[in-house]
């Protein structure tokens, strides 16, 4: 792909129809299912990307940092929920938002920080926003839903001044499954446990306006949502190989991928160097655990097509070491792949490897390679 | 530590009295063996850091990303080593570099590099300084000592046109060794390999001038360095739990940590949740097939003394689960670690930790605490 020529290696791709197939594909989804979408925008980082969500019909954003909450109050976007329990070394910041004109909702599911946040509210005199985030699948955070401490949690909020603004909950359990069934049956928990939390704070007499449910799986794979009021999703956008493995995409859908040089050769081992390490990939071995495992990341060519087999065994900061399943029947790997080559690899998790870029080049088929930029940090 | 409390977590802490020590202890060291340190700036990509190494003797650079050479030179530092194999789409970068006046030399190991190379600089009329990698592990990249091709590489380059500066190698399979005797045998194996191809390039009447041999390992473990005029080193600088498995360092010695908030609890799993995931330490999970296997990292006190037995066992991007070896006897976790409790972590391997960030909080005792910059990016 000439385009490419005069990029210098390592490069983090963006494939624009990919992009907004999959932006697409959910929108359409959620909307059917008579909910929202506010999409995560941890995983691009980045503008242009947010900016195709909201077009498509997105209301609102969830970040992960407060450094992403201010880029993007910044650029006009104003509905923002903070998706990480709160720490008391952020509430001046989350002050200044609010002051500023956002409407900035932050999370939490503890008393103790319930306790801290009003004490906050109350001294600088400010109605903070909160969800109370509930555990629908025991391996992160929140409360569960039929534990005392949800109504406790809720009535220290009401009754402190702040805006119980109601529940909301990840069941990052998705990611383990697999199979239709196990994707619906695991969408429907994340549901209903959160449903069941909002119907218990409204039974107390307390408010619960907003039910927010999500991962890209199981917003992918939910047959219903009654009592949800919306759905997050982050990596739905670019797609990578965990979530091939999962069974939510293809790799033809897998619109982030990084362009590397070949740099050398390992004739005796049949391996190919090349100028994309973990620093580019990223450490992240999502789908070590999965039912195929591609090392550090699939090989395509330069126009983006899977070479059969051929991944990243292994990486260092700046070099990668691509090998190939199954052994190199007749194939002088210097020959095939001279040094220069440029390919492409598919990322195993899209939200680490665009981490640790700076910058997206986008390509739109033959058009001209654009420059989007994108930014990390907290 | 009061001066931590204004401080948004995650922060990327530097103890610089530990900084200075490391830095001390392997300068005196290599210049003890009686050649030059020239130190790998892809662990801190820092000039502050950097000036430090200077200033106590270094000469020269080494890096890993052209963005580190073109940083690096526009802050005076003139003489260094790019030390991944060149791909031809870096060439413009190299002599646009070089013809500002930067002492750049490259890095190949085939044929096709060094014909590629010297076809560019005939064309450019540049003469490009070129060190030929060796392998002296198996591992990654580089020709073998008694190959044939050695010989052929120094050939094409001398005569043409560039200059044959000298061979380069590096021992990854020291990060394996986790004892005295192993250490000073992998680090005389990578001294005597590189030297033997030195030796066979002199013999066959080509220059070779250089002989560049190093990781921190062999650098603090080498015996005796004869033939050899540079080591090279990186992760030294701030060292990490992966060196302490090695056993070139000491917990104490580990000058980078995560400063990280307690978000919540998890009292039936016995678990604590911070601020701090995989964005903040890397995906890096280095020690997991070493002695001790630290999960994503170690967990410190804000004062940064290990809290004996805690280590974070999971990671998802935005938040870090703590856990405790040996289960937690008689300890309430809520009361003991409140929600806002301040903690570090120390990474299990630094240059990738310290690459999700782009400046670091420098300690340097009860004084203030300053703010270094350093970047990413390729």
């Amino acid at each position: 792909m000439t385009v490419l020529t005069p990029l210098i290696t390592p490069v983090a791709l963006l494939d624009r129809p990919r992009l907004l197939r999959n932006i697409d594909v959910l929108q359409r989804r959620v909307e059917r299912l008579g909910v929202r979408l506010r999409p995560h925008v941890k995983t691009a980082k980045c503008l242009e990307v947010a900016r195709l969500q909201r077009d498509a019909g997105a209301v609102g954003i969830t970040v992960s940092t407060l450094k992403e909450a201010e880029t993007f109050f910044a650029a006009g976007f104003d509905d923002i929920l903070y998706a990480v329990g709160i720490a008391p070394n952020k509430f001046d910041a989350v002050l200044n938002l609010r002051r500023r004109g956002c409407r900035l909702t932050v999370i939490l599911d503890s008393l103790q920080a319930a306790a801290a946040l009003v004490a906050k509210g109350r001294a600088a005199g400010e109605r903070f926003a909160v969800l109370i985030e509930i555990d629908s699948d025991g391996l992160r955070a929140g409360v569960k839903p039929d534990d005392d401490a949800l109504l406790a949690i809720g009535r220290a909020l009401h009754e402190g001044g702040a805006e119980l603004a109601g529940v909301m909950t990840h069941c990052g359990a998705s990611y383990a499954e697999h199979d239709a069934a196990g994707l619906e049956r695991i969408a429907e928990q994340e549901r209903e446990r959160c449903v069941r939390a909002a119907e218990r704070l409204r039974v107390a007499g307390l408010p619960c306006p907003q039910v927010s449910v999500g991962s890209t799986p199981t917003a992918l794979a939910a047959r219903a949502l009654p009592g949800v009021t919306e759905v997050r999703a982050g990596v739905y956008v670019f797609h990578d190989l965990v979530m091939c493995n999962v069974g939510v995409a293809r790799p033809e859908d897998v619109a982030l991928s990084v362009l590397t040089s070949v740099i050398g050769h390992r004739p005796d081992k049949g391996r190919i160097l090349v100028d994309a390490g973990w620093m580019a990939m990223s450490r992240d071995r999502g789908t070590s655990a999965q039912a195929v495992d591609h090392g550090y990341g699939a090989v395509c060519d330069s126009e983006g097509r899977l070479l059969d087999g051929w991944f990243m065994e292994a990486a260092n900061q700046e070099h990668g070491l691509l090998a190939r399943r199954g052994g190199l029947p007749g194939v002088d790997i210097v020959q095939r792949f001279p040094v220069g080559t440029l390919l492409r690899i598919l990322p195993n998790h899209a939200c680490a490897t665009a981490a640790q870029f700076d910058h997206y080049r986008v390509l739109d088929g033959e058009g001209p390679v654009r420059r989007w930029e994108r930014f990390g940090g907290w």
